[in-house]
Formats: structure tokens, sequence, C-alpha cells
């Protein structure tokens, strides 16, 4: 059986795809209940599977692909040809470093989020700045290697969303921030403060997950192609699209971590069962970039699952599962509590409102990093600045400052403006939809969500990452990315939330 | 930094381990609740996994491995000699049979096993007797390859229970079915027949699995290089020793089916957890043979578990945890109905007493099919003559029959004697541990059997696969195998069950 080019390829891309699955149930037994003492063994089953992949995604074989099929390009498949693009993105990102540079950066970034790790229980930035100092020089190198046009950093930002630019995202944001201090100044001057106390109560571990499990059903995650676990830091991941697992973390004393948790991992894994089945085993079989992978779980957690009209379908069924906790609390009362909007120094425990804030702010920094108009020495001063600036607040350390995320130790530049793009994305999504689907409180109201998701499926899910996010967000609402959606969308909710005037 | 070429071998091998270690995994979560949609998926990474394996079994690069090293054999460390003895003994297996015929017999073997569930569903031999007509012909034509010297059967035993022959067997079997058969004939007519009837409870899986980890606890078990869940087909998995896995199905109409199965697996889990360190990352870090696994599970199910001083210490406990099921049941009645010995036509369903006959019958069938003085039609007759013969029934159709057993389907000839071998094994062990443990009572009697453990980790478990069953057996109790010891345990435990005298 004499097979061609393609057929070779094809095969050679599915292996890979293979020991990638293998190598995401390693990681989801790690984080869901591996024995703490196999931990030394199953480090050289990552390492084994992680090397075999990266040889793959780099060897000379991946080349001789590249080069064949390239010359051959217009007869191929659309998804080979798509295929082949994002293998060879892939490999330009690997190859184009030399490899001693490449071997000495993986080391650095090791070493520095071990650093990193220390420096902030300490509180020390000192302590990690010789790190971060050596990532970035290596980093704004690579730029180098890896070539740009415009700015620095879109080579970076390309990476996590592929066609966005700072172009885009300077204007963008503009709009974003402005808007947001508008909807602060409101609160500030005219709002009445929900009264957050009414919370404070105990929910059982069952009764969380039992709410959650409804919900998730009526959101239509599969669970005959899924499952839900517990963990420490939640994630979902996608092993084949008929294995998508959630986690979540229940506290008994704060019932939302677990209950907006799940929904957000439920709307992520969602995306994750949907994507076509002729993208199976090639790496389309993915989210089209991180903005649009959390546009999803967004959708489902904010816009859906912190509006108005979910809570006064659901708020009846929350009582009866968590009866008697919320017995004497009025659903209007409740629904301003869990939406409640104040400043905070830590980005991952901030509200829809503030966050988008937190996000700037690295953006800004990171962006002057890279285009070397900021040094690391002069990082804690500028991060204080900007959340002064933009929160009215400064933090008094380092730990609860610029040491709060990991990503900067990983070498993960380029990679937080997605966090803000997804909810953009979200409400501009959820505002055409509502034009096509006119009667969406009415679905909302029932037991049954899946005209949601179908309508997702068909205008994201299905194409998995063979288009890229721009080109889904045009396709599917007829213009480029435009945060007014999300900027009425906050407006009303909060106008609500705190009793002001729009 | 030049590696030496033992270095490279240990570093190749290492990584082939890591690779069985991921599949392991994959296996252990299909088996404990992998999403049913994921299957198709998951089954392409088991195909891409375990042919990475098998390629670096018998690679090119691996035979030169054997020929360099085996020039330099008595400069090697110990345990990389036995590694080496080991890799290959696996490459020769696989490459001195001709590629193409492998290939055959592989996928043989696969239409085999689908023949044969359905074969079994539909109670049709018929349908089966190609497909095992054909595997055995491969398999004789294999021993011819691999060679052997006094008898086919030898070469095939070695693959389970090295060193252990035909010649060995046939004397230690004929002992052990004539003591077992006396027992029987003192049950048959002087014994009084213990009340089954106490032991129909329902008994919920909370207090079944409570119960369990209470004994799996004093039996040493480290939850913390291992974990307890549930399956249908219950088994025990060493990822590495650091994460050993036992897996248990409750029935709530028969809590023996979950006690005695998790002390079971949880002997095979305790010798994984307690090979020595430095045989981690080889084939040594396995369990010398099936046999001598067998041996530690049947250990604590068997000789501990099914004990009178077992019950003795525990009955009280089981009793308040299963509260109010067995307060009216007094703790002899129910180890006497908890030891019912009866003939039965299912091996797996077998007690202590009948079950190495079941195994005598499958021993001398193949024995004879691998010699060619038996051909696969005139099975199912034999099959039945034996049972008739050996437990005094005869079943009416080749479900409950020829067709119960998936091995021979697999190609698995060779594999049967291991389980008998491992009671065996168990009892002698014991009957040393008692010359060496006066008090063991005692221990049984306490909350910590970690003594019995200790003694187990220092003449078995250590050792891994370095030594050979009937060594580990010489080392250990000075002399060979010895039937002796299993029958005087049988006859005092049933002359006490059944009230005869011995």
């Amino acid at each position: 059986m004499v097979e061609t080019l393609e057929e070779e390829f094809l095969a050679y891309i599915k292996k890979m795809e293979a020991l990638e699955e293998a190598l995401a149930l390693v990681y989801w037994d790690l984080r869901t209940g591996a024995p703490a003492k196999g931990m030394e063994g199953r480090s050289d089953v990552i390492g084994v599977l992680s090397e075999e992949i990266f040889n793959m995604q780099t060897s000379e074989e991946m080349a001789a692909f590249i080069a064949g099929l390239n010359q051959d390009k217009e007869n191929l498949s659309e998804i080979t040809r798509k295929t082949l693009e994002e293998s060879q993105k892939t490999y330009d990102l690997n190859k184009k470093i030399p490899s001693k540079e490449y071997a000495e950066y993986t080391k650095l970034v090791a070493q520095a989020e071990t650093a990193w790790t220390t420096a902030r229980e300490q509180n020390d930035f000192a302590a990690f700045e010789p790190f971060l100092t050596k990532i970035l020089e290596m980093k704004r190198k690579f730029v180098e290697y890896w070539g740009y046009e415009e700015n620095k950093y879109d080579t970076l930002l390309d990476q996590y969303e592929p066609g966005v630019t700072v172009s885009v995202l300077d204007s963008v944001f503009e709009k974003v921030r402005d808007g947001i201090m508008a909807i602060r100044e409101k609160i500030e001057n005219e709002g009445v403060k929900p009264d957050a106390t009414i919370l404070n109560t105990k929910i059982s571990e069952a009764k969380q997950k039992e709410f959650s499990i409804r919900i998730l059903n009526k959101m239509g995650f599969d669970f005959e192609a899924g499952r839900l676990d517990e963990t420490v830091h939640p994630f979902a991941t996608g092993l084949n699209t008929g294995d998508v697992r959630i986690t979540t973390r229940y506290n008994e004393n704060d019932f939302k971590m677990a209950v907006f948790g799940t929904i957000h991992e439920g709307g992520h894994a969602i995306y994750e069962q949907n994507f076509d089945a002729a993208l199976v085993g090639t790496p389309l079989a993915n989210g089209a970039s991180m903005g649009i992978h959390e546009s999803q779980s967004l959708f489902y957690e904010i816009i859906i699952g912190s509006s108005l009209a979910f809570w006064k379908s659901n708020y009846a069924d929350f009582q009866a599962i968590t009866k008697p906790a919320f017995d004497q609390v009025k659903l209007e009362d409740f629904y301003r509590a869990v939406n409640i909007s104040e400043s905070s120094l830590i980005r991952i425990e901030a509200d829809t409102l503030t966050y988008p804030l937190h996000i700037m702010i690295r953006y800004e920094l990171e962006k002057a990093l890279i285009n070397g108009e900021l040094e690391v020495k002069d990082l804690p001063k500028a991060w204080g600045d900007k959340y002064e600036e933009y929160l009215g607040i400064r933090p008094d350390n380092d730990t609860n400052g610029v040491l709060q995320d990991i990503h900067w130790a990983g070498g993960d530049f380029g990679y937080f403006p997605s966090y803000a793009l997804g909810l953009m994305y979200a409400a501009q999504f959820f505002n055409q939809m509502q034009k096509e689907i006119p009667n969406i409180d009415a679905i909302i109201a029932s037991d049954d969500y899946s005209e949601l998701k179908i309508w997702l499926t068909e205008h994201v899910h299905k194409f998995g990452k063979t288009k890229k996010p721009l080109e889904i967000l045009t396709d599917t609402t007829g213009e480029g990315l435009n945060p007014t959606y999300l900027l009425d969308l906050l407006e009303k909710r909060y106008a609500y939330v705190y009793q002001f005037n729009k």
C-alpha cells in the first residue's frame, strides 16, 4: 500500500495528537487525585512524552513534510492545508531559535517558576528580578529571530490570539477603559451598594454539586462525553471530543466558587465537545485561540449565568436545593449581591466590571517591557502606579502586586489580553445571537438551553482552529471587534445592581 | 558528556518504562470511569503507545545494546545485567517469529477474542473452533521457533512462570489433587454443612468500603502511594512504586465480593509498592512471575483474610460497621459460612478448595493441546470428562464449560498454572513466616499487620523480578515447591468449617 505524502503527513500528525492526548490524561490525573508519592515517577512520563512530541514537531521528517506539501499546496484538502500551516507555525516557532538558546531558555523558565514561587511566598521581588530580567532579554531576542512588523509585541500576541495586534488592542482597550471608568463613576456617585453579607452562609459540597450538575445538563454538557471532578485550581481539558473533563473546587463558605466555576469550565468543555468530527486527529481540533476559548466559558458564566434572566429561572431550584439557607433572601437581593463590584488587588478574584482593568494594566506593562520602554527593575513601581490610576488602590507589597501571576515567570508574554478579549467576543456573540434567536429569555427560563449551544456550535465550536479569532467574529457578527456590546451589557447590568439611571 | 553503552541502555529502558506507565494509566482510566464516547479516540492512544513500546523492544538499537553489552557482561552492574536478560528475552520472544507470521498472529488473536465473545454469548463452540484451531497451530509453530527442551509446553510456561516446568507441575499437581480429593471426601462423608443463608443480607456500598479501607490500612497499603476506585472487573495496577491503584466492585447483596476482593488486590498492590528503589525505571520493578504476584494477593485474601484468627480479630468491627445485619450471627457460624466449599462449573466463582482443580483441568488440557495429543474439535468433550472426573459435575453447555475463559482466545497458553502455584507459594511462605514470627495470631489480633508486610518485603517484594519464582521460594523457605503446606492448611481449615476430624 503506497501512501501519498499527504496521507503520510496526516498519519504522522495523528500520532502526535495521540501522544498529546496521553499527556493531557497524565496532567488531568495529576490534578485530580494522583497519589503524592507517584509524582516523581510521573514526571519522567511527562518528560518522555513532551520530548517525543517536541521531537516530532521539529524533526527532519516534519521539515520534509512542510517542504514537500507546500509545493503542491493548492491540491491539498482544506484540513490538510490548515494542519500544515499550524505545523509549520509550531516548527518555525521552535526552529528559528538556535537550539542552544532554546535549551537555555527552557531551563531558565523552569528555574524562574521555582524562584517565582519562593519570591511570592516571601514577598521578595528582588530575588525574582534577575530571572525575569534574563527571560525578558531572551524573549526580546526571540522576537528578533521570529521577526515582527509594526510592533515587537504583535509577534507574541499572535502566539495566543492569531491576527490580533497592538493597534487593534490599543484602540479597543481605550474604549473599554473609558466605558468601565464611566460606569464605576456612576456606581461611586449614584449607586446603592448591595448587601453582600446575605451570601455568607454555609452550603454543603453535595448541594453545590447537585445544582452545578443541573445547570451543566441544561447547558448541554454531554456527560457521556465528559466528567466532573475536583481539583485545587479548576480547569477543563479536552482529551478528545468524546472525553472532555471539567474540574471544580468546592468551598462550603463560598458557593459562588464552584457554581460559577463549573458553569465557566462547562463553557470551555462544550466548545471542545463540539469540534467538527472531520478535525479529529489534527491540531485543528482545538480552540481557535485563547480568547475565543475564554469567550465560550465567559458566555456561560458571565453573559448567561450572571444574568437576571438566568437567576429568575433558576433561583427557586437553587433555594430548594440549598434549603433553608436562602429562604429569607429575595431574588433581587441575591442577584445584586452576586454581582457586586469592588476595586481589588488580585486579578483572579476580580469581578466582571473591574477584571478588564487588571488585564489592561498587565498589557500596558508587558508591551512596554518587550519594546524596551520599561525595565524589570522599575516594574514594581510601574505596577503600583497603574493600579492607582486604574483602580484607585495600590498594593502594599509585591506578593499582592507584581508577583501575583505566574505568567511572566513562565515566559508567557502576550497571553493576558486574551482574557479581556474573551469577554468582548462573548458579548458581541450574544448581541448577534439575540438578533437571530429572539426568545432567548424564554429559552433561559426553560430546562434546555440547547438552542444556545447549537447556535454557538454553528458559529464557533465546529470550526475549531480552522478560522482565526477575528475571522470567526466577522463571519458571525458582520463586523470586527467592537467593545460597545460589552459596555452596553455592563452598563445595563450594573445600573440594575446598583440602582442608578443609565 | 559522553555516555557509556550501559548508561545509554539504561536511559533507553527508562524511556520504555515511562511509555509503559503512560499506557497503564490509560488502561486504569478506561476501566474506572473514562466517558464512553471517548473510547474510540483513546484506542488510538493505546495503539500509538503500544507500537512505540514494541518498536523499542525490537529495534536495531536494542539489538545493538544486546550484542554490545553481552560482550562485557561480567562488568555490568547486577541490575543492568538482569535488565539486559529481560530485554533479550522480550526481544527473542518477538524477533524469533518471522515478522509476517507475528503480524498474522496479532490480527488473529484480535479476531479470536471478538469471536470468543460472541460464541460465549451464543453458546456456540463451533463458531469459535476455527479461530482456536488456528491459534493453536501457530502457537505450536512458535514453540518450534522459540525452541524447547523436554516438553513443548515448558516454553510457554516459562513466559509466565520462569523456571517452572511440566515435570515440576506434574508431580506437584498430583499431590495437590490427591490431597484435595481426600478433604472433599471427608466433607462429603463426615462434614456438617455450614448455613450459607446467614450471609444473605444487604450491606451498603459505603459500609463495605469503610471496612475494606480499614483492613487495607492494617495490611500496610500506603494510601499516599495508591488509591482505591471502582470498576467492573477488579484489578490492581502499579503505575510506579509510588502510585499503585486498587479497584474493586461493590455488590450490595454479596459483601464478600468487595471485602475479599479488596484484600486480594491490596496484596498485589503492597507487592508493587515495595520493590527496591534501585529497580525503578527498569523491567525488574515488576512481579517475579504471575504466580509470585498471585501468592501475595492470596496470602492476604486466603491465608490471612479467610483465617479464623483474622475474623476473631475483625468480626466485632465488621458487625459494628454493618450493624444490625450480623447482630444475631455468631462468629463461628459467620466464619463457616464464608468458607463454604462446593463443586461448581465456573472457575472465577470457585472456592479455595475446589479452585486448584479448575486449574489442573485447564493445565492438563492445554498441555495436551500444545503437544498434539488433543485436537480442538475434541476439546468440549475432554473438558466435560475432566470436570466429571475432578469435580463430579458436567457442564450442560459450552458457555459454562470450555468457553468460560478468555485466555486461549488471547493465545495465553501456559498462564493458568500460575493461579494454583500462587496458592502453594503463599502457603509455603506462611509456613516459613510462622517459624520466624512466632506470634502471628497476636499480630492479626492487633491493628497493625506491618510485621507481616515487612517479612514479605524482605523475602519477596524488594527483589522484584531480579529472582525467579523457585529461587525466591528456595532462598526463603530452604526447599523447593512443596504442596504439603497448602494441603495442611486446607485440611485444618475445612476440618473446622465442616466439623470433621482430621
